[in-house]
């Protein structure tokens, strides 16, 4: 496995991977891996003949107030996960590299940010949106990977590769979930022994939402009014927002919801944020380990 | 030649060149070819082993008020210039192709647009920089030649291509004129025989500035003021900009210039919007028939 910082190298190896005409597989992330990553990568290295990892940790789509300078970082332990997963190619470029004195070309989404974790990080998808456009042109991938448990992060992906017709198929992979249901990722490493037991309630809510919605209840307030009572029965927990969506357009739903809706929250647990997302009726979604739903729906 | 009105299968094309190792040339136009397209044509088809125009009236670079719907369009001619020039594909897509419903993604370059034209066009070089994202990801160029007639413009995708990491080298050609001195635009089929006539103020303003400054002036406000006063002094004539900047940033130079500043200007002639520019001390972007000039200086 290789190690590449320099942006200008990384780009003359995938246009070299390419005129040979192999498949370049890619995988963006921020670092600090977890099941999720990994699952990303065992995918990718199914698809790929080259596999591509990034990792960086993106300033610009963190705000001012934003846990930038705390987020988890351990590149020698990423290296050595991404190696045994069978990583070609670890690109790792520094901030300097990537965004030079005089920057300022931003790549945005419009209406897709104007909902959900959107409305909470102002700029978040901007800053998303143009580090992944710079990914897919310094990488050059034919594929890339995404997580669900980001789904806003991966409508927003796929609307801009159609948009500027980047020549990149998108893949969204399943959320992978601890066994008690907590959802991977790399800000759980900021979480008390607590403060884990009160995130549990992120996806036990998710749960309950399910159960209701094969029960047969297709009422918005009567879901979302379920999945907050059980948010804010925990006093270590801090609502942001809890939405049921359209899937595509992320406009809120009002009155009555069918299979295939988004049910999006957002909560604070002390000082740190966490995000869950399920779509009703759908098991890929769901917990793994959720029960009474037809897969064929 | 060929003459491809899909993206993808423009796309599909463009990969397989790069596929076989061919570079790809590419002079992106809104059409109604003059000697200014057919220049750029020509360097193009020097550097690259194909060589694809693109005609396409881009809509989101034009503001409610202006000539979207009037601008000149005749692709039989522009066809027949083309094949002339050895173009190998002109690329001329349908708005809706380009835009379709849904549509909400932008490229901003955000500093270098609040300058000169940015200042009055709104959402013009979103527009550009959008259209041309869209192109390179389309066509796949190595090379992509402008003109620096549109200086502005091209600055800006130059910062685009760099903020971006696009792989496409941008080369900028010098405005072509015709024999009295008017700079080569589509849009210079709109002028009446008088307008036209009014329209010379514009390149011999530009001239007795580059006159002044090999003179050694370098009072800012002496080289503005006589700009100014000779455009002003034509009637049909309506100043829009007279500037001189930093050639890089387009920040506003005060005091005195140095050689290399650029001197941009903008005026209407009836209802035709004209823009010109040079760069002081310099033989390539002034008149043809500049004197008096070192070009080593």
């Amino acid at each position: 496995m290789e190690v590449v910082k320099d942006p200008a190298e990384m780009q003359r190896k995938a246009e070299g991977w390419r005129r040979e005409g192999k498949v370049i597989a890619f995988v963006p992330t921020m670092g600090y891996f977890h099941e999720g990553h990994l699952s990303l990568m065992r995918e990718g290295r199914r698809r790929g003949d080259v596999l591509v990892v990034s990792i960086f940790v993106n300033p610009t789509q963190f705000g001012p107030q934003e846990d930038f300078e705390r987020y988890p970082r351990d590149l020698q332990r990423d290296l050595r996960m991404a190696e045994e997963v069978g990583v070609d190619v670890v690109f790792a470029p520094e901030a300097g590299a990537m965004y030079p004195p005089g920057f300022q070309t931003y790549v945005e989404v419009k209406d897709l940010q104007e909902h959900l974790c959107g409305l909470f990080r102002p700029g978040h998808f901007r800053g998303v949106a143009t580090v992944v456009a710079k990914l897919f042109n310094i990488v050059k991938p034919h594929v890339a990977l995404f997580g669900k448990k980001d789904y806003q992060q991966l409508l927003i992906i796929e609307q801009m590769v159609r948009d500027l017709n980047m020549d990149v198929q998108i893949v969204g992979l399943p959320t992978l979930r601890e066994p008690d249901g907590l959802a991977a990722s790399s800000r759980n490493a900021y979480l008390s022994p607590e403060e884990r037991k009160a995130a549990l309630a992120l996806s036990r809510s998710l749960k309950r939402a399910e159960e209701l919605f094969s029960n047969g209840e297709r009422r918005t307030e009567r879901i979302l009014g379920e999945v907050r009572s059980i948010l804010e029965a925990d006093p270590l927990l801090q609502v942001e927002y809890v939405e049921l969506c359209d899937p595509r357009t992320l406009e809120g739903l009002r009155g009555e919801v069918g299979k295939g809706a988004l049910l999006a929250l957002a909560a604070r647990v002390g000082t740190t944020r966490l995000i869950d997302n399920t779509i009703l009726g759908e098991v890929d979604s769901a917990e793994d380990n959720a029960q009474g739903q037809d897969p064929q729906g």
